[in-house]
């Protein structure tokens, strides 16, 4: 970096090592650096303030050793978290965004940040709703929704849209988007207080706590009693195999995660997919990545929706990257309440 | 039935009770009935003399209960074994047939069948290829290869294609539309000798024999070094499960069906359905019934490849409906060279 430059105090938090299985408080430590608050000349990257990070549930160290995983990486040894998070632009050597502009996508867990992936910035053109939104109902878990209902399960108005783990970030936009487009639409959940607000806050035709029904099958035949067009999964495991039981002729089942199975060491089978052939059902999985090409489209629909008060979203912001480390660890035992969000300054 | 018409001998081969498992012989008796060679007055109803006679995997009683299974069934108890064929036009009630037309599509194992579901009838344009073709390599089974290939499985010249249990009457030409469209083609088959014709006639490039692979994904990955883009799956279970681990990205799998599974009491399970997500794999279950509005289409691809040669076919022709039951029961031990066909009459 250049030595000519002002330096200026950067607090990060770092990882201590990579983290197997969810992460916890031991996994991660504060430091000081500095850092020079000039972007290196002739070069086209940006310099950073960050404003909100995003606690997401991928932000886990995965034990199934998969090859060449796309997934971000949550950390290295000794080097800063890394997430999707929104910034302030404070110089650019980057033609398409200049000082002062707002940006979200993927950033550091550090107070400035000089970002040299420019490619995966986005300008934020849209600052009437709270720029925090950007770390979800707006970015990453609510591209993942709009890319997953609407590109791969082609819902159609009327039909029988099933979301397991509804109330996580992804599957609680995923059902209000089915209901707004005129789905009936059920979600699992992990509690009773989750099913009541599901029921009640975010407007789910009905709900059931996957815990306390001992027969999946049975739960979803009551709850469709016609079966199932659309099922957005998260979870993979059980509830995909009574889900296959359940879907209707020419279903569709969007995967995009399997939460059930991360920390098995052996993933468990799924015995149901002869369904497949009797009733010409697609399983498609995806990763948002793909799709970010419609984050234009994506906000049209989305936007006029929040404006008129149209999408119940619930954030749980933690003061300061110093409480960043107890807020990323409470959303894997859901100490949260709606989208954790860690707020690093408002401007 | 018209008791004014002239009434004509009909010898047709019955099924004794519903048909559990693969067909036996004494699963099936032969019946002389007479049937009235005139279309009744004012119905919309075809008389066909039958011709060729098809005998297909799918014929078996399957005995896992699905609900609102869609397959054609083999049989009702007392009643002509249903099936697919081709046959002559004798008289028509129906505006789109007449004398003489030759036609393929669903019909009954009997000398003279009275065609009700006239919608399910095919009228023959093309008769410069044997007309007992429309059995398989132009019937349902080219139409199954046909749409899977095409319509689900996107296919792209150069690509690495699987084809499970591909000697079979649809495994064989989807390997070889897939060598024709400029694709490396893999099959899987139960004998040596199967596996020498998969390379010497059909022109795979690699063949394997699964009987004698205690590693299929070992096997897999010999013969796919790169990964795999397109699976036609036939087979399903543990077949399916080491494929899933060889997927690249954005690979493509169609289901035609999930032969190993059907006889079993509990279908086995499937561990590997984390690579949909992290490979963004799209699987899909198909039946051809859907797709016979493209039969034009197909038509268009296939008779110029069979007039030219550049398709291998074989057929294995049993004379006479009364040799009908014995050549139905060997195709599920493979007692046949190529795809079997039932004369009944030639013209």
């Amino acid at each position: 970096m250049a030595g000519d430059g002002e330096e200026g105090r950067n607090k990060q938090v770092l990882a201590r090592d990579y983290i197997d299985g969810n992460p916890k408080k031991r996994d991660m430590y504060f430091n000081i650096s500095s850092i020079s608050l000039k972007v290196p000349e002739g070069s086209k990257e940006v310099l950073v303030k960050n404003l909100y990070l995003s606690c997401d549930p991928y932000m886990r160290g995965i034990k199934a050793k998969i090859p060449n995983r796309l997934f971000l990486f949550l950390c290295s040894p000794f080097k800063p978290i890394v997430g999707y998070g929104v910034a302030k632009v404070l110089e650019s050597g980057h033609p398409d965004f200049k000082k002062g502009d707002f940006v979200w996508r993927v950033t550091k867990w550090e107070e400035y940040s000089l970002i040299t992936m420019t490619e995966s910035l986005f300008k934020i053109q849209h600052t009437d709703v709270p720029l925090s939104y950007y770390t979800g109902l707006l970015g990453m878990p609510g591209m993942t929704a709009y890319a997953g209902f609407y590109e791969l399960c082609s819902p159609k108005k009327g039909e029988y849209v099933f979301v397991s783990s509804a109330f996580g970030e992804v599957g609680q936009l995923v059902g209000q988007l089915a209901k707004l487009m005129g789905c009936y639409v059920v979600g699992s959940a992990g509690s009773k207080e989750k099913v009541d607000i599901l029921k009640g806050k975010f407007g789910f035709d009905e709900a059931f706590n996957c815990k306390e029904e001992h027969d999946l099958d049975a739960a979803l035949k009551r709850c469709f009693p016609e079966g199932i067009d659309i099922d957005f999964d998260n979870v993979g495991g059980k509830m995909l195999d009574a889900v296959l039981l359940n879907m209707r002729f020419h279903g569709r089942i969007a995967v995009a995660g399997m939460i059930s199975q991360y920390n098995l060491d052996q993933p468990e089978g799924i015995r149901n997919l002869l369904s497949l052939v009797y009733k010409r059902i697609r399983i498609e999985g995806f990763t948002v990545y793909d799709y970010y090409h419609l984050f234009p489209n994506f906000l049209d629909l989305v936007l006029p929706y929040i404006r008129e008060g149209k999408i119940a979203y619930v954030e749980d912001t933690a003061e300061g990257l110093e409480n960043g480390p107890s807020a990323l660890v409470g959303i894997f035992s859901v100490q949260n309440v709606g989208k954790q969000v860690v707020v690093v300054a408002r401007e």
